[in-house]
């Protein structure tokens, strides 16, 4: 395992300095299977593209589904299929960085496989790690799963419009994200009613004039 | 990875004819995290428990959270955190197992960790397989996580009390499990408000008769 990771590591170090030298920031988007990264990946493209020039890498364990629906909003997407295996690694990113056209990119969304677990524990030589979870998975998730929370950059608490069907008290999900993941900036949205995403795209843009 | 699930499918058979030897039904219950397999499980033990005697087998990374919710319903749990393991393996529930009396129970429930990746490839020697998923995960889990259906003797759609609050076609679901899993029985629940929860409780039992 430990070869395994030393592997990683190393692809991921040079995927890092690909991101620099292309000037792109690399976004890899996790959270669990459900959680709506696909839909917040959809929402944020368009209000981005007014500034930047986007690309996606779609990781999916067989399915080109996600691919698909970020294809129809317009954006360029290159699939990553992993054939089962429970998280994208940074060898995959770097075949697909091979094949994109990451000098003409101001941002690169990663769309991680959907698990709480696994991708937490593969750097991708990304610039940015944003955990999406939705309170339809309680508000338990960032104790039980503390990996995928404690390196975020950002945290997305998704689906908010669903709270009043839920037990989940959004004071206990903050205090635990607040413990597990101090620096993490967290936003509190719902992808469908389009409430609260402004404020994470707006800290991306800043995040991108801060990096670029 | 070949010795891996070598060395696992060898612990597994063991663990199966431990479980044979002791006459209880192992069941290993896997799913998303907050897919609800914790609630479902707690609501379950409380009818069972008037026929049969019931152990549990906790399966997470770090957090005693969900075994001491299945103790604060009255039964007999053993707490196995995997430190990070995205799944449970063979390994593991064979030294629960040890220290589990198992010829005392009829019904052996085995909360594998929140994942709906891993823990399809790994056999635990377990008698019944049990998928759970949510309406508020979209409809398109069992088509982007086959094997974790594939296998399955029981699917159980949960939260279908937030159903209208999801663009979640139930028929279209039922029709990609009919596919991807045309032997499984399928349950539609909500564990919050105990609709359907008997239908799947009638299943296991029935389960039980057959097997035992």
């Amino acid at each position: 395992m430990d070869n395994v990771m030393g592997a990683n590591e190393e692809l991921a170090a040079k995927n890092k300095a690909a991101f620099k030298e292309a000037d792109v920031v690399a976004v890899n988007v996790m959270g669990s299977p459900g959680s709506g990264k696909t839909t917040i990946l959809e929402n944020a493209l368009g209000p981005l593209s007014e500034k930047y020039k986007l690309g996606v890498i779609e990781g999916d364990l067989f399915t080109t589904r996600d691919a698909e629906r970020i294809e129809a909003v317009g954006a360029e997407v290159y699939q990553i299929n992993t054939g089962g295996s429970c998280h994208l690694n940074a060898a995959m990113v770097n075949e697909a960085v091979k094949e994109f056209p990451i000098d003409d990119y101001d941002v690169l969304f990663i769309e991680n496989v959907g698990n709480l677990v696994c991708p937490a524990s593969f750097d991708l030589g990304e610039t940015l790690r944003v955990t999406v979870f939705s309170v339809s998975e309680g508000a338990d998730k960032a104790v039980k799963y503390p990996k995928m929370f404690r390196r975020a950059h950002a945290v997305i608490i998704n689906k908010v419009d669903l709270l009043d069907h839920t037990d989940v008290d959004l004071d206990e999900v903050r205090k635990d994200l607040r413990e597990i993941t101090p620096k993490a900036s967290i936003f509190e949205v719902s992808a469908t009613t389009g409430e609260g995403l402004e404020d994470w795209i707006d800290w991306l843009q800043e995040q991108l004039v801060k990096l670029q």
